[in-house]
C-alpha cells in the first residue's frame, strides 16, 4: 500500500506517525512544499518576542526524525503541484516527478486571507503565512520603529503583545468595532482597555492603500493614515485547498467536505487540519475548525482509518486561549453574538468576580456563559486572571453536551489561592438559573 | 413558617440565605456554637503563614451581615444541646432555651478524629478544631522553633506548607507509607520530594504518646521521639452527628443519610455539608464527601427544598487542589488503589510531560489517570505545574460520566506559554487506548 500524504504540518504528520504505527510495512510518503516539518506556527509571536532563540523549535520534529525514527518518506521542498484518481505531481528539487498513491491524506492547512488593497506587495508588508515568516517578522520588527499590525483577530493580538514587548510603536488597525470580534462586547471591551495600556488600537478603521517608495512607508485607512516601517497582516486564514478542489467536493464553509472518519465524498481521500470541514459538537453542524489540537487529532483520526482501523471524529467546541500582556483571555463554544446569529434563542449571564479566595491579590476575572432557553449550555468567554482553568472545565462540560444545571453541580476544586468557594463558573449558572425558572 | 438550622458554617448559611429569598416572610433561625457564622476554614494555613492578617477574614460575612442584608435570624454563641421532634433546647448567653420548629437542618459539620494516646491534652498540642483554632494555631507557630505535625493529609500538608514558611524546623509524623495516601504512590511519591526539601518527613510510623510537665515537650512514636514545642494534630476528621443521630438515621459512612432533595428519614428534617452523606458521582454510591464546594452547595439544594421548591442534589465527585512550596497538586474521582478498593477492574496511565510547549520553562507535571475496563473514567490525579487547568477540565469529565475517548477528544485549548498541543490528559488517554484496544 502507498499513502500519499500533502502536507507534513500537525494533521500531516499525526496521520503518517499512526499509520506507521499501524502498519510498518506500508510505503507512507509526505510532501511537503516548506524545508520544515510539524511546524507549529502557535509558537510565532514567542519566537519575535524573544522566549526562546531557535529558529527550529517551531517545529516539534525534524524530517530526519521522522524518516529514521518512524520509517516515514519525508519529502521536503516538494510542491504538489498537480493531482489525478491515482497519483500526485511532484515539484522538487527543480523538476517534476509523478507518484502513483493508493490513499490520499489532504492535510494542505491554511493560508491567509489578502487584504486586496494598491501597494500590498511592498517590501515590508508581511503576512503571518507560515513559520517560514517568524524569521522574517522577528528580524523587521527588531530593527523597526514603528509597526503597524492589520487586523486584531488572535494572530493580529499575539502580534501586537509580541511587538510591543519589544519595546515598539505599535498600531493595531481592526474594521471590526472590537478586538477579537468573536467574542461578545463585555469581553472584548476588557482586552480593550488592556491594548489600549500598549498599543495604539484603532477600531471600525479600514486599511486602503500601503505607500512607499521602495518599502512601505505609510498606511493609509479610511480615516486617516500611519506612519510605520513594517506592516504585519493578520486579518484570517482560509482553507488551502486549491488542488483539493479539483478532486473532491468542498463544504459550505469552503473547507474541504469529510464524514466522521475524516473521508472524503471519494473512497480512499481523506482530509485533516485545517484545510478539512468537520463537526462542531455545540452546534450539531457541519463547521470549519481550524485550530491546532483538533488538527492533531484530525490527523490520528485519519490515519487509523486509513490504516484500516475504525475510528471517528467526533468534532470539537472550538477552544482558545491566549492573552495579552496581563490579560488571560479565553473562549469555548459560542459567543452570544454567534449564537444568535447561529438561530439560538438565548439567556446570558455576565459575571465578574475575584478569580481566587478574597484574602489573596489574584485580580478578577470576568465572565460570560451563553445558554439556549433549555438551559443547554453554548458558550463560555473569560477575561482576566485564573481563565485557563475555567476554559478547561467549561470545555468538558461542552463537549458532553452539559446544561447549566451541570455548570452549577459540577464541583470544581476550592483552593483558596486559586479558586473560590463559589467558583465564577457557578456564580454564573446561579445567575442563569434565574432567567430560566431554576429555582 | 418557622425554619431551625443548625450550624452556621457555609451549608446552615446556604441554606439560610436560599430559604428568605425564596421566603421572605419565614422565620429562619440559625443557631451557630461558635460566635463566627460562614466561617471557611479552608483559609487557616494562609493566616498562618501570613497571606493575610485579619482573622475575621476567614468569614465569608459576619452575623450582622446576615441579620440586616438577610433577615435572618442568627444566634451565636448558641449551642443546640437537645432536640425533639418539634423542638431544640439550645444554651445561649448561660441560659438553656427552648425554640419550636417547623422544619430542620442539620448543618453541624465534621470535626476533628481523635488520637486518643497518652497526654493529648497537654498544653501546645492543637487540634484543626474549627476556625477559633486558627488564632491560637498562628500565636504558638510564630513562638515555637520545633514543630510537629501529625498526620499528612491535606489539612497536615498545607499546615506543614504553612509553619514551613515560616522558617521553623517541622517534623511530619505519618502512619501510612505516603503522604496524601489516598492518592496512587506515583503520585505521592513526588510530594515527598518536595516536602522532604522543607520539612522532616517520618512517614509508616505511629504517635505512640506525648511527653511534658505543663506542656509538651516531646512527641513519641512506634520508633523514636521528638523535640518540640508545639503540635498539630490533623488525622483526619469524622462528621458531627453527636446530635443527629439521636433523632434520624446515619448513613454507612456514619454521616446523616439523605435522599436527593437532602432530605432525611424524618419528613421535615434536612442535612446539609460535612454531616451529611451524599452521593457519589463516580462510583454511583451513598458517600461522605466532606468538602467546601459541595457542602455551599448542598446548603443551597436543601434550602430549595426547605423552602418547597423542588432541586435534586445530584451527588460530588470529589475534586481536591492543593499546593506544598513550588508543587501544585490535585486530585479528582478515585485513584487506582481506591478503585480497586471499591471491586473496579481497572486501568491506568501515568505520564509525565512538559506542561506547557516545550521552549516554555515551566516546568513538568505528573498526571495519572484511571479507569475501568470499560474505558469509563474513573480518576484523575496530577502533581507539578498546571495541575489547576487539568483538574478542572477532569472534574467536568467525571461529572458527565465520561470515558477515555471522551478524554482524548476533548479539545483542550494549545496556549503555549500554558499547554500543549498533545495536552497531558490527552497523551494519557492516548495510552489508555492501547490498554483498552482502541486503534
Amino acid at each position: 500500500m502507498r499513502v500519499a500524504i500533502i502536507g507534513g504540518g500537525a494533521a500531516g504528520m499525526s496521520a503518517a506517525s499512526r499509520i506507521k504505527a499501524i502498519r510498518p510495512d506500508w510505503i507512507v510518503s509526505v510532501f511537503e512544499k516548506t524545508n520544515f516539518v510539524s511546524h507549529a506556527p502557535c509558537g510565532i509571536p514567542f519566537y519575535v518576542s524573544g522566549f526562546f532563540e531557535h529558529f527550529d523549535e517551531l517545529c516539534t520534529y525534524d524530517a530526519n526524525f521522522f524518516r529514521s525514527e518512524r520509517n516515514i518518506d519525508v519529502h521536503t521542498n516538494s510542491e504538489v503541484i498537480d493531482i489525478s484518481e491515482n497519483s500526485l505531481v511532484v515539484e522538487e528539487m527543480g523538476k517534476e516527478r509523478e507518484y502513483e498513491w493508493d490513499k490520499l491524506l489532504f492535510a494542505t492547512g491554511a493560508k491567509p486571507k489578502r487584504l486586496a488593497v494598491q501597494n500590498e506587495d511592498l517590501e515590508g508588508i508581511i503576512y503571518v503565512e507560515d513559520i517560514l515568516a517568524a524569521e522574517k517578522i522577528k528580524r523587521l520588527a527588531l530593527k523597526s520603529e514603528k509597526i503597524v499590525i492589520v487586523g486584531s483577530g488572535y494572530i493580529g493580538v499575539e502580534m501586537a503583545d509580541a511587538v510591543s514587548k519589544l519595546g515598539k510603536k505599535v498600531t493595531v488597525i481592526e474594521i471590526a468595532e472590537r478586538p477579537l470580534p468573536e467574542y461578545d462586547a463585555e469581553i472584548a471591551a476588557i482586552l480593550k482597555s488592556e491594548m489600549e495600556k500598549y498599543v495604539n488600537l484603532r477600531l471600525s478603521e479600514k486599511v486602503v492603500a500601503f505607500e512607499g517608495k521602495d518599502r512601505v512607508e505609510r498606511v493609509v485607512t479610511d480615516k486617516t493614515e500611519y506612519e510605520c516601517d513594517f506592516v504585519i497582516v493578520a486579518i484570517g486564514v482560509r482553507p488551502n485547498v486549491d488542488l483539493a478542489k479539483k478532486i473532491v467536493k468542498l463544504g459550505k464553509s469552503g473547507a474541504i467536505r469529510t464524514n466522521r472518519k475524516l473521508e472524503t465524498n471519494k473512497e480512499g481521500i481523506y482530509a485533516a487540519g485545517d484545510c478539512a470541514e468537520t463537526f462542531n459538537i455545540v452546534t450539531e453542524k457541519p463547521d470549519w475548525i481550524h485550530l491546532a489540537t483538533p488538527a492533531n487529532k484530525m490527523g490520528y483520526v485519519a490515519g487509523v482509518n486509513i490504516a484500516g482501523f475504525e475510528l471517528e471524529y467526533p468534532g470539537a467546541v472550538k477552544c482558545q486561549l491566549t492573552s495579552f500582556h496581563d490579560l488571560e483571555i479565553g473562549k469555548v463554544g459560542l459567543s452570544e453574538y454567534e449564537a444568535i446569529k447561529e438561530g439560538y434563542k438565548v439567556v446570558s449571564a455576565f459575571v465578574t468576580s475575584k478569580s481566587s479566595a478574597k484574602y489573596f491579590q489574584n485580580g478578577l476575572i470576568h465572565l460570560k456563559v451563553v445558554a439556549d432557553q433549555n438551559g443547554k449550555l453554548l458558550g463560555v468567554q473569560a477575561a482576566g486572571n485564573g481563565v485557563g482553568m475555567r476554559i478547561y472545565g467549561a470545555t468538558s462540560l461542552l463537549y458532553k453536551k452539559a446544561n447549566v444545571r451541570d455548570l452549577f453541580f459540577t464541583d470544581f476544586p476550592y483552593y483558596p489561592p486559586v479558586s473560590r468557594v463559589w467558583d465564577p463558573l457557578v456564580i454564573a449558572a446561579r445567575n442563569l438559573f434565574r432567567k430560566l425558572g431554576i429555582p
